[in-house]
């Protein structure tokens, strides 16, 4: 089953379990970034627009969109700098987008600006969010991002998460929307404070790829939250959700390990037709490495980089 | 279903699938290694003794031990050499042995002299093979690796090679010996030659899982022969492969990836409680940082690390 989305110039990204991982952008995203927030209110893109560079460069093939700015009357705000962020990504991309907005007007506008076909970002089991929700991706044809919880909150159990998704799935179904349009996020929870919270998402995507059929989606960071080296936790967590037969994640490409899991387990899976994406990769790393390096003594990383590079080339 | 190994006094490593993942140490292994071959021939098991120690502090509960040097009589010095091995080895650590080798001489001395409850490295489906290890496991005991080839080769099918897998557990049946004591290798083929080679092994892994209920072991750093930055891929790799449920593998855990992989992946299928094996050791990470950046300044990876240190004790 393939999930298309499509930029508005007609660029597309393509979730399927046969293919690459793909990778949706996080980066444009004010929560919790008060100086892109503070930006963002004051009508100022640049930072926006850099993030949406320097994310596509380092592989992100869909950029999440989200315009929450956390001020007093955001929600009347919201769809107009959602409009602006959009704008402005796409003077200096062309990648299909998602647009993450609780308010259903941001999601609206954002849909009208994006164009092509954007994943929207997301809809839950609440009765009041579907109604909201739906009949939007119904009447603009766009895949959407379903979230395990319901008006009952998270649960711990992944088997009543499971029970959730597929409600979602069947209401969906009855709005028209086909199975090909729903990403579903099964939920990470915190490794430190849930046992086996990896184990559980594992367990989830292999009943929706069983059961469901859909594709899959994480914000995958989560897990490691409270815990130390909460890059190294997160990368292998991607390796392993890809193991599992998850087909994207909400992530930072930036982050150069994460970036490696994910190329590499791309890889071991046989999705990456005569490791040319790990070639590309290591001849990259070995060309920045031998760059920082400059003209003196090149540290012993840059020499043992340049000689893989070689060995590929 | 458990596999319980045990050191001449008595120490314990137990392969389960709830269980922490078991990391069987490779290094002592002549193969490769002309130094640690010219020394174990004249005698000097000093070498041995140093990678016997260094293994076990950095996580390895089993230590792998290879006495094939590799020179025109090798298979009568065999039996000789692996006992002096095995004896340098108890002489530093107490933790159960792998005996490995393919002179079945050296084999039924390297028990002896392991004493306890070793893993004998190991039995193929070749006729012969099969007919010399298995009446040696029988009669002492053991536990044995089975590895998924038989006299037509090891097949690039992984179908082929489940079939191989399940003639030889009926056939070790036959002499008695229980499931619980077949440690399966479903074989790790080279991925830049291999397409998938990844996706094979995890395939592997899940129909030993349901089908034979064996635990399953491998030499995972196979599956980057050839390619640049073989420590990522085969980290990421470890990560897939307890994802996927394999319970022990045979690899260098002196390698800080690896390691790191492993416990990142343990904890996340909650099999490390509250997290301790994993914040156990991000701390001994931030102290060799400390110790390294001495009264100086510390690099910025010290800081971090003594920060992630005391956010978690």
């Amino acid at each position: 089953m393939q999930t298309v989305l499509r930029s508005k110039n007609g660029v597309e990204a393509i979730i399927g379990h046969d293919l690459p991982f793909v990778v949706v952008g996080e980066r444009i995203n004010p929560t919790g970034r008060k100086a892109l927030a503070a930006e963002m209110l004051a009508g100022n893109f640049e930072r926006v627009k850099q993030d949406a560079i320097a994310q596509v460069k380092a592989g992100a093939t869909v950029l999440d969109v989200n315009a929450g700015l956390g001020v007093a009357n955001a929600h009347e705000l919201e769809p107009e700098v959602m409009v602006k962020a959009i704008e402005a990504v796409q003077s200096v991309v062309d990648v299909p987008l998602s647009i993450d907005s609780s308010v259903v007007n941001a999601l609206r506008a954002g849909i009208k600006a994006a164009g092509g076909r954007p994943l929207i970002n997301s809809v839950t089991g609440e009765e009041e969010r579907m109604e909201a929700v739906f009949p939007l991706i119904a009447e603009h044809q766009c895949a959407v991002i379903v979230i395990c919880n319901d008006e009952t909150g998270i649960s711990m159990d992944p088997k009543v998460r499971f029970e959730v998704a597929k409600r979602i799935v069947a209401r969906a179904e009855s709005y028209g929307i086909g199975r090909e349009n729903l990403l579903i996020d099964p939920l990470v929870m915190p490794a430190g404070a849930v046992p086996g919270a990896g184990k559980a998402v594992l367990e989830l995507v292999r009943w929706i790829n069983d059961d469901l059929g859909c594709n899959t989606i994480c914000g995958a960071s989560n897990v490691s939250f409270g815990l130390p080296d909460r890059e190294a936790i997160n990368a292998n967590f991607l390796a392993m959700l890809i193991a599992g037969g998850m087909t994207s994640a909400i992530t930072n490409p930036l982050k150069p390990e994460l970036k490696k899991a994910i190329l590499a387990a791309d890889m071991l899976m046989g999705h990456d037709e005569n490791c040319m994406s790990w070639l590309k990769y290591q001849r990259q790393l070995a060309r920045e490495a031998a760059a920082a390096a400059g003209g003196g003594a090149a540290p012993a990383d840059a020499r043992e980089a340049r000689r893989a590079a070689r060995r590929t080339e």
